[in-house]
């Protein structure tokens, strides 16, 4: 993908994430990032809370089910992904529009917190990623082929290089 | 601070975070994050290394604690911050400039991993966020004052806004 | 502000940005840039259009005024701003929110085109930039608040610092 | 390419843009951008410098032409592109690394100046974009190969979707 919007949010998860998987196999999580913003008041000398911005997210495959193992509801995180538009249409065939978030990388931010980081083995499964074991790439006729080829946007290696 | 140039990097650590304390007993982590972009070569179909970014990072107070305590060396991790130069001279007499990245969050990227994640007490001790311990303020004539000041870029909030 | 999600969009103008001022004489244009991604598709190694990112913008003072002065349907754009979510209510009574960009930074795109500039004397005139001329500081009351704050996200200085 | 650490800058150019042609006729332009924080100072309650961030930038192709046609030195630019490091050796043998930003969009800012956009016909001459007249591609035992391919960071489309 060239020319996409690439956006980096940090925030509060709102809820547990939600695991599902696809008809033909491939895990995605979904959630939802509030971010707030703070503006300091010259006037008071204090910090006050700014409108959140309430951000859905997606996940797939080997991270999605990593998220849905290390995330609650309220774990302050960072995101990278891409801004997505997506119209759709309500029962009341009113058309509606929703920005979400495809999300590249997230981590549990160490801003406030720890964490016990634990390297998952790949290779082995369904839906490992850089490999893709059985149906882990979504055939072209299929409703969730919105996920990202394994491989394209997922191909990091994780491997220091040196 | 505004017009700062804030960038994203996702990479790996080079080497196990190393932590110190300021005279004024604030703590600061340093790493460094080497980030490797791949091409897709169109004639081979595979993807292949490009040349990597390594990227000098600094992070502050609980933060830097929580850094040192929870990545080493490999780990993949999320970072946000802004990007710093930095000139000095060497013992030869020659000027260099250097880019860091003064570090505002990071996450160990949940790609290929699971972590654990503890939220941190806060409140109490020195170097606490948003309160500032024990010569938690760096004084105008400290060397280290580069340091942001508690509660400025590090004052988020981080419960979640429901 | 702090904690704010900042983004840059490349996209096209989809209409000639609208110029209007606010009751105490403030400028504001609106526009809305669609952002259009590309997927290389392997299989026919050709590039195929993705779905559009249409993104409303928002930009005060004298920026307004040049954006409305420069810009036109179809220029193509690079755009920096934050992140933003309004809610509303419709005619109806049904809560509605919207994401916009705060835009702090925009500029045609010289990816196909080449522009003259013609730098906008300051100090003079109402709106003025960092200095805000008559009425410049929106009251607290102000139903249009939300422009910040003259001299805030917008004190850059303009000559080169050498 | 994917993974590579995507940010945009502002600031001002240095110097006028230099234009070079590499020897299969690929142009390409450089220039350094000069951005400069600054800090709000409670204290005194006034905006103060940063120390700045210079940022050597290449940009190729058509879009160095009209680079080099529409910005001079001191122009106030908004700039996105991949960050790169570069290592080379000094005559005196002596490692070195650089720092540079290799961009894919730029534009004059607005803040404070206006710009007459002129679109540049393509298709025609060598080096145009999307189609790469005579010796538009790089070929790959050219010691500049570093050019991204025509049609790969550079396939976008300039027309609006409507």
């Amino acid at each position: 993908m060239a020319g996409e919007t690439i956006i980096t949010v940090v925030g509060n998860l709102t809820a547990d994430p939600e695991l599902r998987f696809t008809p033909s196999g491939a895990a995605v999580a979904n959630f939802t990032v509030a971010s707030t913003p703070r503006t300091f008041d010259r006037q008071s000398g204090e910090w006050k809370d700014g409108e959140a911005l309430f951000l859905r997210c997606n996940i797939w495959r080997q991270a999605a089910e990593n998220v849905a193992e290390s995330l609650t509801r309220g774990t302050r995180v960072v995101v990278q992904g891409r801004l997505r538009q997506r119209s759709f249409e309500t029962k009341e065939g009113e058309k509606r529009t929703v920005v979400e978030l495809e999300v590249d990388e997230i981590g549990p931010s160490l801003r406030y917190a720890t964490a016990k980081v634990n390297k998952v083995s790949r290779g082995g499964g369904s839906g490992g990623f850089g490999g893709g074991g059985g149906g882990g790439a979504a055939p072209a006729d299929d409703p969730w082929s919105s996920a990202p080829p394994a491989g394209g946007g997922g191909g990091f290696n994780d491997e220091p290089p040196f």
